[in-house]
């Protein structure tokens, strides 16, 4: 793999970036100005803004909103010369040679490395589960759960006489993005769709959210939890916290109380997985290259600078990385595998390569949490928001729904995603409607099989 | 499958629609008065405007842009309680028990049956060209399209020494397909991309653009051929008429030119077939429930009111029907696979239904063209109109390009599809930008094979 070297000028350091995610991408453009040669590999041609993606999940925005090419995205770098993006996926790494390998064979070498290849689904242990409970962590992800969703509706309306089955949908995990399926779910049902059918009414639909732990949005204050589920209620979402989900099958859900109660089962045709995250496989890789420790979730256990012990010119970061911060007074705390805190990582990786390449000491990372926010559907949603000088302070419903609007169109990137997702909700807004409401299959699979033999489709 | 008609009343005439496509959605929307129970029946969710469908193939547009769901369009039909809307896929056809049968084994009875499932692509015998050379008729198709495009850049910048190969692009058929997919290839190559990689220049892509007759645009005037292929010329594009595909390979096209000089090849790896349409699978369950006769592209040869001869119950329209025009004066004209010609049938199909329950003689077809349009890329285009007073007007450049924009902005379905794509266009021209450059693939196949067993993806 030729690089792109003027061959007598003396080799700049190799800074090798696998994955685009918030992570990479921020190590990368922290980089700009360095005299480095970096390569960012990833297995997409586009960096995807996750926090929004449920919203293509439920049909409310196109794909193209809150996605955009990493090349365009960096094309200013790449003129600059001093970055090439790659399209690949990343199999290996050899610790002690300094390169990475890629699915074809090529291999990449470094001599500063970050690994941002971010979190997959776990199932804990239930791998079987995975085909009738998708998870939500790529488009492809995204488009599968719209189809399903929107399907059933449709299944419904052909086989009036199962449309309790149909119209019958479990969210599993309370967190923020099982929250905001649910919502959305719910508003599909009860506002979206309901006088397009002519056998069915889309306003009986159940929307059911299965929450392991005694409330949902664990990780927020108590009191917005108890503010998100009052308003996940009036939407129609019945909550039920403190289950644990024991079985899922094509066609049920079994679920567990905690505090000892009789199991009950739940009909449902679509399952929606929200539960638990791992790190993706390239942390396994990394463990078998360095011997660096794994936690229970499959995350690689970094240093304070986000380095992997004994191997200080390689970086874990994101979600991928089981990190603490380092506050200037106190105890180190763990870091929630959110986009700000990928961001932030990205960001001290990035100059700790820096600091390394100038020779002087690494810094730790110290994670500065503005806030949580989650939305629950139209006009709702729970915010806290913890400012420098100002302190904290909370804020549920109307207000909090805005200022989420706010912050994540201002977080997308790219001038042309915002105006594209401002433009789609305000017209969705205004209309009640849903702007992306497509089932796209390829054609040999457009043919539904007969309800006896009927599978939850994947 | 109950219908849902108040049983003590006389039961009106059912109409069953299968295909919403422009004929169809317009033969539902004619009826929406009549007092008829209509049941439309199709194999997705959404009405397609195929005409932008090659925008969505080169990531011009997204998907959402160019669609609606059905239900949503026909939302009012549907409460008026008059249209059930069903999701699936016609199998058959029972002319003497008046019955079309679903795939999933469900018949669902008819007075009136208006077939207007369109056409498919014909590879002219060789069906294996399929694999190499896929059509553009579907959303699946779009993104297959998109992702095979976007990523032969990427090829090209992973495996430098095969650039050549990866940028190639082979458009075959010079219809109005053909020359808007070639044309805006070209644009992406020279415009969109051509800063954004290291190890290759994009503006060293070579479009050809094969033709097996004497010029491109056919069934256009010949001036507006002439500048048409002038215009593609100038962008960059290789036009090569009197040229018939012999071959087409993982890795090569091969033609043979009609004036008998040496065949020859062409080393590419992405090839779009636009040379061919045959009319979709249902025109043989046509043919085998009334013995009608299908054309040499499988189309069924209809009477000059659009029923199936012996079946006057049975219409069948758009381009799936061998259709004559019958203008007032003068002979019958064949009528094009176009647009405005579906619509005009799926009127006219509707029409004599009312006819015949009101116990009138049906009418013949008449084809009103307004003329051809057909845009070759950015700011260039070849108009002709037909105006009933003012006569034929032709023009080209940017004037039939700003034409064009307004009629096919116009014909959208829905203001919102209209508002969305009139903005992805406006920033699309001001920036040069290509608003939907996604490659989504279900993660496992992901990973690109090595070169060495590189096939043309599908």
């Amino acid at each position: 793999m030729a690089a792109v070297n003027n061959p007598s000028a003396p080799a700049r350091p190799r800074v090798v970036i696998v994955g685009c995610g918030f992570g990479g991408l921020e190590a990368t453009r922290a980089l700009a100005r360095a005299d480095v040669e970096i390569t960012l590999i990833d297995r997409t041609n586009h960096h995807l803004f996750q926090p929004l993606l449920y919203q293509v999940a439920t049909a409310g925005l196109a794909a193209p909103a809150i996605s955009g090419p990493i090349r365009h995205i960096l094309r200013r770098q790449i003129r600059d010369g001093r970055l090439t993006v790659l399209l690949g996926e990343v199999t290996g790494i050899d610790a002690a040679r300094r390169e990475v390998r890629l699915n074809d064979g090529a291999r990449l070498p470094y001599d500063h490395l970050i690994v941002a290849t971010g979190a997959t689904h776990s199932y804990f242990g239930k791998d079987g589960w995975a085909r009738h409970a998708p998870g939500l962590k790529t488009l492809s992800d995204a488009f599968d759960l719209r189809n399903r969703v929107l399907k059933a509706f449709e299944q419904a309306e052909r086989y009036p006489e199962e449309r309790e089955d149909w119209l019958t949908f479990v969210v599993i995990g309370g967190g923020p993005t099982g929250v905001e399926m649910a919502g959305t779910l719910a508003e599909i049902a009860h506002h979206t769709l309901h006088d397009e059918f002519r056998r069915i009414d889309s306003r009986q639909s159940r929307v059911v959210l299965i929450e392991g732990s005694d409330r949902i949005l664990g990780s927020y204050p108590p009191e917005l939890s108890e503010k998100a589920s009052r308003q996940l209620e009036k939407l129609g979402v019945e909550v039920r916290t403190g289950c644990r989900v024991t079985d899922i099958q094509p066609e049920c859900v079994t679920a567990q109380p905690a505090d000892g109660a009789a199991p009950w089962q739940l009909r449902t045709r679509t399952v929606v997985w929200a539960a638990g995250v791992a790190g993706s496989a390239l942390g396994r890789a990394v463990q078998a290259a360095t011997g660096a420790t794994l936690d229970r979730a499959g995350r690689v256990v970094v240093q304070p600078d986000l380095s992997v012990p004994g191997h200080p010119e390689i970086s874990v970061i994101g979600d991928l990385a089981s990190a603490k911060s380092y506050p200037r007074r106190g105890d180190p705390t763990p870091v929630p595998g959110v986009s700000p805190s990928a961001k932030q990582m990205g960001r001290q990786a990035a100059a700790n390569i820096l600091h390394r390449l100038r020779g002087e000491p690494t810094q730790p990372f110290r994670y500065v949490d503005y806030g949580s926010l989650a939305t629950i559907g139209r006009k709702a949603a729970v915010a806290q928001v913890d400012l420098p000088l100002l302190g904290t302070v909370r804020f549920s419903g109307y207000p909090a729904w805005l200022f989420w609007l706010f912050v994540h169109i201002y977080f997308l990137i790219g001038f042309r995603n915002r105006l594209m997702v401002l433009t789609d909700w305000a017209w969705a807004y205004w209309t009640f409607q849903r702007n992306a409401r497509l089932v796209v299959e390829p054609a040999s699979t457009a043919a539904l099989p007969p309800p006896s033999q009927m599978e939850t489709p994947r």
